[in-house]
């Protein structure tokens, strides 16, 4: 009779000890997923972030217009003798230099090439910031770009102390790095071949913005009052 | 009576239904944290992989010697005037290049800086497979190294096409991409402002590695028969 009366409520007790263990699996369980599902959302959406552009452009580039770009308030297609509609490694990269809102910092060694120029003049007019460093000796040359954008306000600085300053590479809006060995000039554009990279890769962009800030310091012109800043 | 009989093997019906279902969370728990452990780290080793190489080296290079790159076996440090133990851009850029094992494909404008020409003609004798493509016209101005390249048995081609051959990348193993504005010059190591960008980053490696062969490929000699490929 004792074993009797004592099993019911040892079962009741063990019951729910059990149920109580089950609902804490369960918890723990449903914890554990969520942190889980967390963590693995976090992970995409930065791996995901990283594989936001990496991009890489060859040159020679494909002959096309550009004027839908540069102009894009005209009718398209224009009425020159281009071919239309079509991508070019000239028209990708126009599309990243005029992807800029706020900053365009400009580190080139020799800038002769009126579609870029007609580019970076409409940033300007659109407000956007931009700063160009450009090589002491190939910033006067015949056909250099460099004179229109002083005479449209924008700052441009020169280098006063190395043989050549001959980095081609271009900051849009401090997180987009444009670098490669092409000079932007027609040559380099439509005859050389070349390569671009295209990155918001931070390892790669922070140091070459560390490197403009450096650069446009030391080539202040009121540091350097005796240099001429050639026109 | 009934009642009292039948009261035990329900529970113990019961009871088996829960230990038994029970068995089937902890099992379920145990499998879905063991994918996630699994998951998670194939995401961070997929993200440790990613972060492995993404340098920037700027000049002109600090002086330094670069001897017990070049000859290991000499002892530490050699004779020469210029300062020891320091790392500088030339010494990072030497350590990637040297650290080929199997291959080293160089596409290169100018090549006549006498270190890297060195540090290949280590790799060729060690036994790397090295293909190198320089552009045709500064192939054979005064001082190029890409003579004593072919005097080693080092395959060199010209390109035929363009106006410049202006690229200046190196991809070593097939997984590590050196590129920038650097020709390999001693005016650009040590004279001019100039940038490489040394990534193992998938998206960008594996355009170069394409491009290479293209160029390899269309400017075989064989095809070209009446093309002189300079020496």
């Amino acid at each position: 009779m004792t074993t009797l009366k004592a099993f019911p409520s040892r079962v009741v007790a063990t019951e729910t000890q059990k149920i109580m263990w089950t609902v804490k699996v369960i918890g723990f369980s449903v914890l554990a997923a969520s942190v889980s599902v967390e963590l693995l959302n976090w992970l995409r959406r930065r791996y995901k972030a990283r594989k936001t552009l990496n991009e890489v452009i060859f040159f020679p580039s494909e002959l096309g217009c550009v004027e839908h770009l540069l102009r894009p308030s005209l009718p398209y297609p224009c009425y020159c003798a281009l071919p239309h509609g079509v991508e070019t490694s000239l028209s990708r990269l126009l599309r990243h230099i005029l992807s800029a809102s706020s900053s365009l910092d400009l580190c080139v060694f020799s800038f002769s090439n009126m579609d870029l120029c007609r580019a970076v003049l409409a940033l300007h007019q659109k407000g956007v910031i931009i700063r160009v460093l450009s090589d002491k000796q190939y910033i006067a040359i015949s056909g250099s770009q460099i004179g229109p954008l002083r005479q449209a306000g924008i700052c441009v600085r020169s280098d006063v102390g190395s043989v050549y300053m001959h980095h081609k590479f271009a900051l849009v809006d401090g997180s987009i790095l444009i670098t490669g060995s092409l000079n932007w000039t027609l040559t380099a554009v439509q005859g050389n071949m070349e390569n671009l990279i295209v990155t918001m890769e931070p390892e790669l962009v922070r140091p070459y913005i560390q490197e403009f800030n450096r650069l446009w310091e030391i080539n202040d012109p009121l540091k350097h009052p005796n240099s001429v800043q050639a026109f």
